[in-house]
């Protein structure tokens, strides 16, 4: 996969592109990453890319032609290749996990990273196909979203992760969050590692952790417990809860 | 404010940290940011810090040890400062911007960036007073999930950003999506700067722009347009949108 990034601080990309699964997946060759300074698309001798609004207001609007000088040049390089056109700003659909999914099946993406005010809306009318937001809080400009967006996407590319099931087991992917983990040393302080984790019982262990699982999921994230989600295993395990509860609640009616 | 972040990778927040907002916020002394190498409280010659699962299964878990050593010499180095400890990680409350004007309002935050499987679940229950997740996505690591926070977070501590006027119209800020912005050139293409801008009736530019917000947020997300958000003028030009739908389908009645 290709990934074109336009930002006007393509320095702040170094420290995250440069570890850990997204240089991996750089270093096979299966992601490659380009970055392009709108700077460099300015048609003023002072490289602005930035004026006031129209109709007044606080702050700078990034202008549109810089950015579509930037975009051409981007699709020239990739031979005219098809591409879909990211905008990562407040106002996007909230990216999540199927559109992660979604966007890993495209050859070659364009992430154009908003800042200042925002982006002369005329940019997002003639070549954005998708807006993004990462989440509902406000951040100083796209390149944190960028990486995020890259990151999640690298993760779904057949090849990047060393183990198929690392990934399957992450939560988000299986629907729920994730059950608790532990490992060694068995005894730390007062905190025991649950006993039913070293009963050796493969079978047990994975109910338990599909327990743990619907119970963190039921208590932090309710709205992510949806029929579709749930398997006929989940549901018998909701049931055993739900009897729990009544047993529970008899002894005082 | 102080913020020590607890990471197996202190070198991935070399670009992100040294640009924009953030930088001029540490430069300011508003903002004092210190990485702690969690591999440095290994206890074994290898520095290794993660172990297998108990009760098996794929990947690796960080260790509770090297954590929370980390984490006592990150106290005592602060003078005991009671603080907040946050974790990041894909089964934490999802952070939005209640949360980062919440914790502006603290003196010292530590933030620990969760990695490989997960964490002992030890960790959580000895230290963490907050889990937090910036989204429903996977990543590889809660080091891009704290560049997000502490950047949200820095905006909001006063002083930090030039003009006061520009955090408070974004996104988020007032509870709506932002409303387009235009800058120069006035035509571009066949795509002109809509007229009202260019009107100079500043009253009639402020209430166009705020139907522009309520209608775009209407469009892309409804969920945000809660009774509690809305001022009396809102209603107002609620009613006239409604008034003008209402004129469409009458004519095919």
């Amino acid at each position: 996969m290709k990934i074109d990034i336009l930002t006007l601080f393509p320095e702040m990309f170094t420290g995250p592109f440069d570890s850990s699964i997204i240089k991996r997946a750089r270093d096979k060759g299966l992601l490659e990453i380009c970055f392009t300074d709108i700077r460099n698309f300015s048609a003023n001798k002072h490289n602005t890319v930035d004026d006031t609004p129209y109709g007044g207001g606080a702050g700078m609007v990034m202008q549109a032609p810089p950015i579509m000088r930037a975009l051409e040049h981007v699709r020239k390089q990739r031979g005219d290749m098809p591409a879909r056109v990211i905008l990562m700003c407040p106002t996007g659909l909230t990216f999540n996990q199927y559109w992660a999914r979604d966007l890993a099946c495209e050859e070659h993406l364009v992430i154009i990273c908003g800042h200042y005010e925002g982006i002369d809306e005329r940019v997002r009318e003639l070549a954005v196909t998708d807006e993004l937001s990462i989440g509902d809080y406000v951040l100083t400009g796209g390149e944190l979203p960028a990486m995020v967006v890259v990151d999640a996407v690298s993760r779904m590319i057949p090849g990047v992760l060393g183990e198929k099931a690392s990934a399957e087991d992450d939560s988000f992917y299986r629907g729920l969050l994730e059950y608790p983990q532990y490992t060694r040393p068995r005894a730390y302080g007062e905190l025991s590692v649950p006993e039913i984790l070293m009963s050796g019982h493969h079978e047990k262990i994975r109910r338990w952790r599909r327990r743990q699982a619907l119970l963190k999921t039921l208590e932090r994230r309710p709205d992510l417990l949806r029929e579709d989600v749930l398997s006929n295993e989940d549901r018998d395990i909701l049931r055993e809860i739900v009897d729990n509860i009544q047993g529970v609640i008899k002894g005082k009616a």
